[in-house]
């Protein structure tokens, strides 16, 4: 049975926003030391920050900005999974691109290592220090500079939260081009930076087609006779139009390259207009054969208006239910689906939303659904699908995949890990964004297991690759799964990779330890 | 009035593709030789094309497939526009990426200088030789590997013909994610190397988002050691997965650097389905204003279905009338615009077109306009957009610009450039692509003149660059356009251009003269 237009949610918490945070993380220091949790990391030879640095960067972005006591060092030193935790001595905020080239400029001369952070909720530990690394945060740099309504084109500083900046462009009938799960905390500079994906992006589109400038702050110098110069800014704003093939799209390789280049400054974005009418169905079916039925025929009957394609596995909603106190409106399934239309004229998309439903009803390929067309009502559902992240961390530690396959063994990756890991662990749980063939397959324990670990890695990247898939679909490399690079791409590729790292960052100093594996 | 649903346009001649070609371009010799009109450029230190040169390349090709005879080489030698015009003295053909890599190989250990070559359709000099650079041809490199209808995905030899490429794409329910003028003569190797953009890029996006994989063929040898090796292949093709954050994206790079960084052998494209209703509205408008309140208008009244925004303005369309015998359906007007809906229900989309149209007429923004809902009548409407450039080569010379700029100085540079011209030129016209903010100013005259260049160029470019415009949108910077990218690029940009062209052509023998400034 369809409940058309949705019935009220049980919740057994009112529904609440959840906001990722890098400040006033409790039990930060709780978290093993990176360095000693992976005891096979070296610390480069950098140098050690001392007291003529502090001054330093006290004299170009005052006492405030620069940030030394140990408690106020926790949050920005430690993963939002709480995984990973490094021990920098210091945190700088610079508010402007000048202050940023000059604290950058700095570390150049000194060979000070540099760890650039942004909302701090990247999930592969590439946004906190492995060991003394300065932390410069662009939390202050969230200056909104220019929105174009004409050409949809906004023009920001790097810091701004992707909510604020989703919200300041809804005022002028924009809308942000990627919407995650945690728009609340984290910013556009790190959305970049990590060519975060999201949940629409088989609608809008990549991060690399929607970005259309960048600034950059490079760990090089102006000057490099200069014993005072500051750090080399590329300025990728100035054409920033929609089509720009004046040379190499240097840009492109700043989106992903997770900090490890240079530190973002500025993003000029495209935005599409924000649609009239937005309405999700929340569906579920007996088998991962219907969910892949069920997205062909999203396709078909609602073309254009597509706008997201989510699945979720029985398990998964389990865990949102079980930790969280969340209910799911309907009976439970082996497999939930959320497939949301945005267009721009609600009697058409209704129409084509209630033809796509009927036809999965007569056909049998969904068991049970419900349709919200009111945002409050779709603000009800949509945790269901979002919070998974924070109720798997319930469990204890979350061991997190996140996987491009093709769709014939897309969710057969699940089944094998189940199979692989036995009564080890909690929960092993597949959900994510199927319209992108993405699957984020996260396992749990009670606590950070080494023999688990050492059941998963390398075992299942060696899986991935045999069948076609990427190690990292859209969370990255980061510290944790860089030495598995191999897996999906090719030596040429990777030596050209250390090639290019030393093209903009010679010293070695931007985001050591990160993306690049060992050599 | 407007008419609803096309009357016959009248056409002086039957209705017919306009394919473009390399090959029997009959007048080619007439051409003057790049090097004579072009004096600054200098060859480069290269070896000398030899008879051990050809054996070795008739050893891996056959003798069918390397081509010496000065009649075959014309048309390679020149390109579509018959302004710039090399001295090669060898076109190969090889058929897969292996043979690619011993012939690059080849090149790379006897320092003989490229020019890759896709259908030769490039507008700025990039696809034809300079001085007698080797042409290796990706034309018989047409193979479609694979089409997965479930993803989208198709994978395939760079050599394969758009047109060609989208038919078979139609087949199985998918359409090309670009179209544009030249498709029944470029290649889809060259549509990347050279970022196409064209006329629906507003819909489904850049190369940037929607390749999904390459294969290159590298001018560096697998083993430097090796007197025999062949040249190096990066392969991008695996994953090739709509997501993949594993390290930095480079082939990013290789969009684009229109094959001045290596040869695109194979490409894995995301694929939109093909849409079930596709309509066509030609307008006439009275002011370039009201061009832009029309724009405004069909995104909001045509939202998720607008697939396409062209302009042109009268003196453009009169180009088309003068040149090539077709006539315009509507009454004469200062400014024409073409607006492409496709959907999934014709219902529907007509709908909202009639809309969208009455609101037009309501409020007097257009004078006159057709409608066309019929393949049929919209491949009569077509030409009158896709044949410009065709039709200003009947002028004599076209002196060819493709900018960017914001809307308030989009149109000014047609009056800019009327103006400070006055009568040495027989036109000077714009039309482009709108919905982008991609302008084509066109000039044209009798013949090249020097002195009407002088007046244009950098004249030109310092105007584009004043406004916060770029000097190329979409047809790249070729052999024509290089040394003024600093108009549209920062130093430290054009620095590490030319230090990421140093790591993957160290040699400097892949497509010279090209894309980066002299030195």
């Amino acid at each position: 049975m369809l409940r058309q237009i949705s019935r009220q949610i049980k919740t057994g918490q009112k529904s609440q926003k959840f906001y990722y945070s890098s400040e006033g993380n409790n039990n930060a220091s709780l978290v093993p030391l990176t360095a000693e949790r992976y005891q096979n990391v070296k610390r480069g030879s950098y140098a050690n920050l001392e007291e003529k640095d502090v001054k330093f960067f006290e004299s170009i972005l005052g006492t405030n900005r620069v940030l030394t006591q140990e408690d106020e060092l926790n949050g920005y030193n430690t993963d939002w999974l709480k995984t990973v935790r490094g021990q920098s001595k210091i945190v700088l905020k610079p508010k402007t691109t000048q202050e940023m080239a000059e604290v950058v400029g700095h570390c150049v001369r000194r060979k000070l290592a540099i760890c650039p952070q942004g909302g701090n909720t990247g999930l592969v530990g590439g946004s906190v220090p492995v060991f003394d690394e300065i932390i410069i945060s662009t939390n202050l740099m969230d200056k909104i500079e220019n929105i174009d309504v004409h050409s949809g084109v906004v023009q920001t500083q790097a810091g701004v939260i992707l909510e604020k900046l989703d919200s300041e462009l809804g005022e002028h009938g924009l809308m942000a081009p990627l919407d995650l799960g945690a728009k609340g905390s984290c910013n556009i500079g790190g959305n970049v930076a990590t060519n975060a994906g999201g949940l629409r992006l088989l609608r809008y589109g990549s991060l690399h087609a929607t970005v259309l400038g960048l600034e950059v702050v490079l760990p090089t110098l102006d000057n490099t006779k200069s014993k005072t110069g500051s750090a080399q800014i590329l300025d990728f704003m100035t054409p920033g139009m929609k089509k720009d093939n004046t040379g190499y799209d240097l840009k492109q390789l700043f989106i992903g390259a997770e900090g490890t280049l240079g530190i973002i400054t500025k993003v000029a974005l495209a935005c599409p207009p924000k649609p009239e009418a937005i309405n999700l169905a929340y569906l579920g079916l007996e088998s991962f054969d219907q969910v892949l039925v069920t997205f062909q025929k999203a396709k078909e009957f609602l073309g254009e208006i597509l706008s997201s394609c989510e699945f979720m596995d029985g398990e998964a909603v389990d865990c949102v239910t079980d930790n969280l106190n969340l209910s799911s409106p309907i009976e439970r399934q082996p497999f939930y689906m959320m497939i949301e239309t945005s267009g721009s004229n609600q009697g058409h998309d209704e129409e084509k939303l209630s033809q796509f439903l009927e036809h999965l009803l007569e056909n049998g390929t969904i068991v049970d659904g419900t349709m919200a067309t009111s945002p409050s009502h779709q603000q009800q559902l949509w945790p269901l699908r979002e919070r998974i992240s924070e109720a798997l961390l319930h469990d204890g530690y979350c061991y997190k995949y996140d996987i491009s396959l093709p769709f014939d063994s897309f969710y057969r990756s699940v089944d094998v890990m189940k199979a692989r890991l036995g009564d080890d662990i909690v929960r092993c749980v597949g959900f994510g964004h199927l319209g992108d063939g993405n699957m984020h397959l996260n396992i749990t324990s009670k606590t950070y297991n080494q023999e688990i670990m050492d059941k998963i890695e390398p075992y299942l990247y060696q899986w991935i690759s045999e069948n076609k898939g990427s190690i990292s679909a859209e969370h990255g490399l980061g510290f944790k799964k860089k030495d598995f690079m191999h897996f999906s791409k090719c030596p040429v590729s990777i030596s050209a990779m250390h090639q290019i790292k030393q093209v903009f960052d010679p010293y070695m100093i931007m985001n050591p330890y990160k993306v690049l594996p060992s050599t």
